[in-house]
């Protein structure tokens, strides 16, 4: 993408509303625009970032065994009415009235509208196991929606709900997804350590919530040092194999690591002291297995081998996709500017041409740009006609980890400069070098 | 993807409440689930249908320099009260009062609010020529929805708007819309005939709707029979030459083709007797030219090259994602299901096994699909255990263009049999060659 034809409407000044510093770099750098209250629009390079989350989602829960599938933003009221939990929900439910004046709403979470699609079309256990999960848009109307898209009203999350006919096989459901979650968040460059949680209005027995550690997030963790440095890395899983999967929970869950809703004072007191860890963290995903909470107020049963009718078993499984955006900024950034890593970045590298309008420079970035994207990449190429300066405050603040200058000395020398964000070091090399480069790297985050 | 494993529940029955065909199979071949009067869940291979077209969407839009971004799907009423437009809407637009009894809406299109984003971040023509869109859900209280996803009340849509300068930039922009639509659609194997239409309560001069010609289709259309032998192939579209746009546009737009509501009796009576066409269409797509109707109540203008301060120049575009799979199916199928075209296909090709657990077909069919997806293909497998008239019935209603079938008698032989869902014509060859020429034929297909 050429800059001069791309919408960027970076801002020079702090936004006073922005109280978070993932709020304050979505608006400087252009990604969002509030609406209305915890309501907002992704600007074209926030959207970029939104949509490669969504992918790496998709991607990893298919690769998990899970199919994906799409239920509307709304929802009949009598399926709640069902379960119990109209009444329930509160104020946070927004309520909606039809023409024909039907009670409707727009989905919080979809566990009642997941059964019903359940009870509809499965009947037997031969059709079991089964997971479903969608991506879609919800809304929760907080009293005060703040920190932009990390506790907005109309957010986007990823829910999927596994469906299985004993117990053993829901909690390996859980399992799955617990591991296929940590290579998700591994795969955009995020730490999101499991912990056990509290489990709310969803309800069930056993829940993990996931938390990226950051200053700003909203729960105090407690945690065993030791699991920060766990890594599932590229080992291959077989997400059928219960003992491989299990096993890898295991390893995740077994340094101490809770919320304080579930913090144990005695059993934190007794890790070394030296990885004995308290801090904030920012809930990116959880886990739930529940059993029968859902299934056997609306029937969602199946008939065994033996031919009597049982309940299934159920757990549900959300990622924060919008909130991610921000939990990864939280967790990637500097004073300049936000840190995009590779697996996340709306675009691979950045271009700054230091002296637009020259024609030997001008014509180099353009070849390196062509290149670039000949390899797959997705170059952002500074065209503008503006001072260095501003060019690089500007690619300082939106932050592709990765940036080539090139400027009429450099060019006339056959060299460009290739600058890390994270480190701010630079490397002068030849255009083809910094070409080859790029794509190696990129070349690990597919 | 293994049927044995996928979400897939086919209805033997046909549904009663299904008035045409594209609504009767989708409820059939399990690709939809009504949850509200015009409201679904997208089953797995609805899900997958319609990711394709959405996908096919953004890559022509961005082919022709439009940027993506997206919207939220409630809007605040206020912007709607600047426009005038939120008491002109009448009860299709659904209205929401939120917890601090603030008035929203459940979008029903965008110009409001893109407009509103334009006026907050651009303020030179330096910034022009700009074109935004987005992919978005959409919702319109229907009094009486009907036909499945044809006529939704939540319909997923693309709508684009652009920004120019001048009249002449935003009739190019206006152009390559119809340009870009017309790629789409044939990427989609759907012939969408531009006609001059009636711009309803969008507003503007200028105005054309993109109609597939299907018996079941709610506009009266009146064309001249050339028009439906245009083709736009694979020549290579440069969007920024203005002629070379305009000329195709002429091109498509020459020969008589209008809706009941623009029809002109003379004019088409001068056509050719024989050339002469009275049909019905469904409405998958309209273009907008609308000048200055949102720009100048709204405030959106741009400093000029003078000084001065002029409302900027709009359009919008639209493409009925959702309903396109409505629209594909009505316009390719026969009276045992579906006809996918290869381009929007769920599966570009079902295995069926004969003889499931027979040791040499069983795993021949593995071979098979597994050499398939080495290609980049993305077979269904029908790996049930099932006789295979059932697997037939449920291959041609699930309507993937082309089915392999393997069997013990054609795999002693080393054949199996090639058959298109189209044709109905069959050709046995070896597994490789069958391999191969999915392969060639997909590889038109990307």
């Amino acid at each position: 993408m050429r800059l001069s034809r791309y919408f960027l409407p970076v801002l020079k000044e702090n936004p006073a509303e922005a109280q978070i510093v993932s709020h304050r770099y979505m608006l400087r750098a252009g990604m969002i625009k509030q609406q209305a209250a915890g309501i907002y629009s992704w600007l074209p390079m926030g959207f970029k970032v939104l949509r490669r989350i969504e992918q790496i989602v998709h991607e990893e829960q298919q690769r998990a065994g899970h199919i994906p599938l799409l239920m509307p933003t709304l929802q009949p009221a009598d399926l709640w009415r069902e379960s119990g939990r109209y009444d329930d929900y509160g104020q946070e439910m927004l309520r909606i009235r039809d023409r024909h004046e039907r009670d409707m709403l727009y989905g919080p979470t979809n566990e009642e509208m997941i059964t019903d699609i359940f009870r509809s079309h499965v009947n037997s256990y031969k059709d079991l196991p089964l997971t479903l999960y969608h991506i879609q848009w919800k809304f929760r109307d907080e009293v005060r929606p703040r920190f932009g898209v990390m506790r907005g009203r109309e957010f986007l999350m990823k829910d999927g709900y596994n469906f299985d006919l004993t117990r053993e096989d829901a909690l390996h459901a859980y399992n799955r997804h617990m591991v296929s979650y940590l290579r998700t968040y591994e795969r955009m460059g995020l730490t999101a350590i499991p912990m056990r949680a509290d489990s709310g209005p969803i309800g069930g027995d056993d829940t993990h919530e996931f938390l990226v550690l950051a200053s700003t997030g909203e729960s105090e963790v407690f945690y065993d040092s030791a699991v920060t440095e766990l890594k599932l890395g590229d080992r291959a899983v077989d997400y059928d194999n219960r003992e491989e999967v299990a096993a890898i929970c295991a390893e995740f869950t077994t340094p101490y690591a809770r919320t304080d809703e579930t913090h144990d004072a005695a059993v934190f007191d007794a890790i070394p002291e030296g990885r004995r860890k308290v801090g904030r963290g920012i809930e990116v995903g959880q886990i739930f297995f529940f059993g029968t909470k859902y299934s056997e107020p609306m029937g969602a049963t199946v008939v065994t081998a033996d031919g009597s009718r049982v309940p299934v078993q159920m757990g549900s499984h959300g990622i924060g996709v919008s909130r991610l955006v921000g939990a990864l900024i939280e967790a990637n950034h500097d004073d300049k500017g936000i840190i995009w890593p590779e697996g996340v970045t709306p675009f691979s590298v950045g271009i700054v041409n230091l002296k637009q309008g020259d024609g030997s420079t001008d014509s180099a970035c353009e070849s390196i740009y062509a290149a670039l994207k000949a390899k797959g990449l997705d170059p952002l190429y500074d065209d503008r006609d503006e001072r260095a300066g501003a060019k690089f405050a500007t690619a300082d603040l939106i932050g592709l980890p990765w940036r080539i200058t090139v400027g009429p000395r450099g060019i006339a020398a056959n060299k460009v400069e290739l600058t890390s964000r994270r480190t701010g070091e630079s490397e002068e090399m030849s255009p083809e070098a910094a070409i080859d480069r790029m794509a190696k790297i990129y070349a690990e985050h597919p």
